[in-house]
């Protein structure tokens, strides 16, 4: 078979043997000192027996590890195989269209059996439950894709996995939960009559949609009440984000086989999670001196954590059964307008994100919804892959920045994250070209009145 | 970054610069001669000035060619590079479930923007058609694969996109018509008011849902009377065939990095594109001698044209406005029951899977609905990934062949198409689930009806 090399290397596959079995931990370059969780009634630093109700020792232990390089054990690695390594593309379409003098790089990591990066964690959460003897986790989700991530994996390992979703949701969204059935998960509309919190909140509301923050306090309670039973979240913590940066590593690996490093590295933020997997491994490189690449967090104008929040010390979630976390945060009743990005519709940001954006490494910016999904379509028809709301926000920033680079007579490299594809939000790409999409955007005056509670 | 070799490659995922650059035409090694189609009124074999008006000549010559190999032109290649070559995975957790003595392999083809194999040859007859001066392409599609691949190779190529989507399906599955939107396909219901034909039909039936054939006449009489207009089909053809024989020169690579030949190779088929583009390059090495694989057909019980129809000369559509082509056939004024895999909802056959089977190279089977579906949910919950119902036909087959081999003590090398995902099929899950899924089976009598009619 004749073999021809391309001119322009569209894609850059590693080979299975190539796949990172170490997880990078950033906690070990921090060139500045970590805040540790707070016990809300005591405001004293946690510690493991404070967690030990709801997550296996050896996450709790990753949680404030200061090891550099955690190994990723065989078994996580034989499930991350199913879809890992994953592609680094280069958008030579969409540079085209663009006519800009940047070079443009995608990590694709909507390959995953459930289309996002989200199982990066969950099989890795899900192994060491089950290795901990765990037989079921409870979990939160909203639009879904954490939700299917969870049910993938623990059917992988052989938990049962209980997922508590926010109703409205579970009503207009029914693919994802379809997914999470296919996969043997238990879908109950939160608030549901399963727990205390739930039927506190149907009996004061019995048409209650539901919202995150009533999810996590339900699932919470599901998991700290039994033996077998413990409790797993998606974003935020410090080893959700180490779980991801698999995504980097192999980037890291890409990108030197491309002959090409990044001058400017591009996520969308909720949690963090999926930015942080990309950018932790590029901002070691920056942290040691060895590079001056930029890192870009998009997030939604509907919800500006980072932009126009206050970094202090906040509740994870909604009511306030978790630790105090310090990061940026619009405050932990806030709850975010109903954009179609639900993967970024967080009050808070990751405390890893939170601390690294303080200090000046990491850039924050906002968009609004329509400027979003403007730049989604675009990308859909240079490239091929319908990106999901979420990822739709670091493209749109990509393009902002490629166009400026012509403008300027720069050729910077740009690498961004393709967190997820975007088959089961279809219905919001309908409502795009219905021209019924609204451009929710969080208004000064509400923005002056959070950050004035905090 | 420290690499480990896995003991089991779970994954064989070729370099960028091993995708093929040719494909294999099979019609150069058949052991019979080909079947010419007929002219319907004259019964003498169709010269190319009767295609010409609904295909670019490159594509004719394709269709009749001898030469064993024919170059993929590099902007074909560059397109195909968005996501080939695909992964070709083992199933080791299947394999496990079923404590099977049989090794099982599939070729990933969900990984392209459309998820599913067709865009191999949509990415072709765009680019042809682009080179010869055609400016607008269009087609007909029922539950929306296709279609959905054709919109997406057209805005590749530049090329407008007329889709002609059986009503039923076009009211019922709203999310492949999204995704045919999102790259700027325009999409009617068919039977529609802009074809003499869909008039005429409308007038007849004001409420018909339409069918498949009904849209292929649209389509075509769209595209016949146009100088910049032509039409393109998605399987059935040579040419289509030929397009997605790169799935299987892929396989080929990786089965020998693997150190494994197949025993058996196995697809599903409704047209037999799928089919023939993983088992074309694998039955070369069979019609010269090399091998001894076997090669398994699977198709619906509701719709057994291989199985059980009559192998004869028949129109391509419904309506009788294509060649007649050579073929096992239902008639083709059968229309199969609505059963959820509507890629496998067809009368005929290509001719060249046809001839083969004829002559006793592929072996044909039929399954009924919901032992598909059983085994589409194990495969789910042993490999992750959800399959679209098409694909579940060819594993409900492999989960037989590999339970027969450890009851015989065998161990085969089992090799099958995983022609696409079904992430935009979940409905048809939930109605599993639910257990209001019916188990259409053609009847022996309407069997015996249907052939003495031919």
């Amino acid at each position: 078979m004749s073999i021809q090399a391309p001119e322009t290397a569209t894609r850059i596959q590693l080979d299975e043997r190539e796949m990172p079995t170490r997880w990078y931990n950033i906690q070990a370059d921090l060139p500045f000192p970590g805040s540790p969780p707070l016990h809300p009634a005591t405001r004293q630093p946690v510690g493991p027996q404070d967690l030990a109700p709801l997550f296996p020792m050896e996450l709790i232990k990753q949680e404030v590890s200061q090891e550099r390089y955690i190994d990723i054990p065989p078994p996580v690695q034989e499930a991350l195989r199913l879809w890992r390594p994953t592609p680094l593309m280069r958008a030579v379409r969409l540079e085209r269209e663009l006519k800009t003098t940047a070079r443009i790089y995608y990590k694709y990591e909507g390959g995953s059996p459930p289309g996002s990066h989200k199982p990066n964690t969950a099989v890795a959460q899900a192994f060491y439950n089950k290795a901990e003897g765990t037989r079921r986790l409870t979990t939160e989700t909203g639009a879904g894709q954490w939700g299917s991530a969870l049910a993938f994996a623990t059917k992988l390992f052989d938990l049962e996995c209980m997922v508590y979703m926010v109703r409205i949701s579970y009503e207009q969204k029914p693919y994802r939960k379809s997914m999470m059935h296919v996969w043997g998960a238990e879908v109950v509309p939160s608030p549901s009559d399963r727990t205390q919190a739930g039927q506190r909140i149907r009996a004061e509301n019995p048409e209650s949609t539901g919202s995150l923050g009533i999810a996590i306090s339900e699932a919470i309670e599901d998991a700290a009440g039994k033996d077998d039973t413990k409790y797993s979240l998606g974003s935020v913590l410090n080893h959700v984000l180490m779980h991801q940066t698999i995504i980097g590593q192999e980037a890291l690996q890409q990108m030197e086989r491309a002959g090409a490093m990044p001058d400017l590295v591009v996520g969308c933020v909720g949690g963090g999670s999926n930015f942080s997997g990309l950018a932790f491994p590029f901002l070691r490189e920056r942290l040691t001196g060895r590079s001056k690449t930029r890192f870009l967090a998009v997030e939604p104008a509907a919800c500006p954590t980072m932009t126009r929040g206050k970094f202090a010390y906040d509740f994870g979630d909604t009511i306030g059964m978790t630790p105090l976390l310090e990061m940026y945060t619009l405050g932990h009743g806030f709850v975010p307008d109903g954009i179609h990005a639900g993967g970024l519709r967080y009050h808070g940001m990751a405390p890893l994100v939170s601390g690294l954006a303080n200090h000046g490494f990491i850039e924050p910016v906002a968009y609004p919804q329509r400027a979003v999904f403007d730049a989604a379509v675009q990308f859909a028809r240079a490239e091929g892959t319908i990106p999901a709301p979420e990822t739709a926000h670091a493209i749109r920033a990509v393009i902002d920045e490629a166009v400026r680079a012509r403008e300027r007579g720069e050729s910077p490299v740009i690498l961004f994250n393709f967190s997820g594809h975007g088959l089961l939000d279809l219905a919001a790409y309908d409502s795009y070209f219905a021209g019924t999409m609204s451009d929710v955007t969080l208004s000064e005056a509400r923005i002056q009145e959070l950050v004035a509670a905090l």
